[in-house]
């Protein structure tokens, strides 16, 4: 097993000094254990990665989204594949400042469970069950279980992500308290990133005087038109 | 008739298990009809296919962005030739999770209509008249009509399309409630998409060192400026 | 005198049918006109043609913006060159739906004066006061003022602007009545626009791997760390 | 040492009239002063100057987003190096709209204080404190102390900034009083700003038909998937 937090003490030993996860080498040494652990599998790929992330007491949470993937479909047009994510990863503590990668768990919010997070008002709260494995003979073994609370005060949330596993005959629970000014960043992080993972920002138009928009005035009916059926 | 309900019912066989519209598979079957019954008309074009889809007992409401077009006039200028709009396609319910394809509505709204939506609160209600044949002989011969009523307990809204055809003799009417998550994902998505169905996402700035840049400081006057008559 | 009604009724004739001003074809001629008349200054450059236009009963106001205009300077960096705006252009109505292109009147809204356009409530007002002659010798001879007041029910605002000219001994007023629609376009645009006139998307991070990235790796120190001084 | 009131003194005599900080030219100067004193560390690099710059009697309060810089690892990828800003640069006024470049002090706001900011409705305030040489052995002998606080008539807010300096064994203070509308202009551009300054402007999905694309097929198992651990 190789933990966040020995990773973290090499580093300190490195720097001769306390090594705050604040700081930006612990976030990179936290996202770059995240690509050599996942690396195996995509390793071709670019990918970037920029969470924002909540150090917290007793987890972190982590907040980067996924966006959808495209196939081809008939001459050139293309579909959305997988649709894409706000994807929310807890680390518990271990101890100070440092947290477990090995022990994480995952929650990916859907377009419209990100509706539901950017409606909230300071006293509201909401609940999402998710099941991995809805569609497979598995259904019903691993529930996911995410809850966003305001404080009392109304001075934030607490996050909580409740994991059960009657497969593997476990019960986990993660709770992170974030602020409201990391509440406002998830906020209008994920209002931005929710174009993006619905896949809006790869609608284009035809550019004038191309081959598309030359035999789009063979036909001026468009397929888009309201009365067109 | 080529109905979406048998794709799925295939799709089903296909994957020998329950196939849910929520699941992404479906989503790409009702994205792949719409291209392959369109796609006879601008089958060159390269389309982006990537609905926010709300399902529901009796309908299903499908939002996408249209984008205006484009022509070109004088030397080398750009106008808006037709502008964009979000368009909203209701399909009704043939069976559980099933949607018939063939009976789709679609009803475009224009920008200032979709100032309309975004700037409703909970209790707000609106409602927009469309006639597709108005500047034509056929004009009042159809008419849609679009309404967005609040639920009473201000947990969301019924979006319901009437339509009225006089020539075909026909009277349909689709209402799909959403949520307030659904109705906030449609609000930050049509946010987003606004300037973009206005053609502003189009507007550049000349680069320093090119041709027209240099050309513009022989005549510092730009055609822009406030007291430029 | 080319007026647009002229081309709106030409317009007309050819299509053997009235033609609504809300209609495509007619945006198309009033930016049309627009092209021309100022193409003469700076025929080269690409411009896009894209406002958004609100025609009302006696005036119609058309908002569009302007981007900054950037020059270089040391090796390769650049600098706001012309500030942006957003451009209100306003035309007096000389007929149904005709409006004289001729005699409009511009005025162009600073960043900070969007601020306060996007920060008003449905009961705010504001007012702006411009002399486009501000820095020369005929300082104080035009003076144009923009004001916002809200309709007394709260259903929207009047934009009206007032144009006096010494010089030319001229006074001219414009008023557009703006539905909350209409003024939530409006918002929602100028909140898309502003960092665009203010040339923040602009902005942009130097690419790993390129020789820009190498050398400041040199010095890691970079120029903008808060304690550099 | 080159003041800028200098520059403008001079700017002043070669246009032959008065020079306000408001007009176009006298930003430029301020933002062109700031590329020469800072151009001789990275004068290779390619930076856009379009700072939101508020003149005020005492002080000149200057906001410009800072980009996070990336490094490469493993094949391709890539990490978020220096996390981005909000950089909030102050001038003390050494005369009638005059403003001494030497003696600028900056503050940089994190994506969270940038939260807070966000987050801040009229009759709100925030303090922020910083030790730009926390993790040193120089750690608390500079403070900073970055304080919003409302105006008493909600009609904007005063900004400060206190900078302690043991080891120079000098204090400073700076005030800036925003109005609304330069407030507004504050959030919607940190608005903006947020998802660039986090890396998330840089996410970017396989486009099919590529290398990266079809090696994904070949495991479909994507690395993000809420299961995948």
């Amino acid at each position: 097993m190789m933990k966040l937090s020995r990773f973290l003490n090499s580093n300190r030993n490195a720097l001769g000094k306390a090594t705050d996860v604040r700081d930006g080498s612990a976030l990179h040494a936290l996202t770059f254990q995240a690509g050599i652990s996942t690396g195996g599998k995509s390793s071709i790929q670019d990918r970037v990665f920029a969470p924002y992330s909540v150090f917290k007491g007793k987890a972190a949470l982590s907040v980067e989204p996924v966006l959808p993937t495209f196939s081809k479909f008939g001459s050139g047009n293309l579909r959305v594949d997988r649709r894409g994510s706000m994807m929310l990863t807890f680390l518990p503590a271990i101890g100070e400042r440092k947290y477990d990668h090995e022990k994480r768990q995952k929650f990916a919010l859907s377009a419209t469970e990100v509706g539901s997070l950017l409606s909230m008002g300071p006293k509201d709260s909401c609940e999402f069950f998710h099941d991995p494995s809805m569609l497979s003979s598995n259904a019903g073994q691993v529930r996911k279980n995410l809850s966003i609370k305001p404080h009392a005060d109304g001075s934030g949330y607490f996050i909580s992500l409740s994991v059960a596993n009657n497969i593997l005959k476990t019960a986990e629970r993660f709770t992170v308290p974030v602020t409201t000014a990391e509440f406002t960043v998830l906020k209008t992080a994920c209002s931005f990133a929710l174009p993006h993972i619905m896949g809006w920002d790869r609608l284009t138009t035809p550019v004038p005087g191309t081959l598309a928009s030359k035999l789009s005035k063979v036909d001026p009916q468009m397929p888009d038109l309201e009365w067109d059926k």
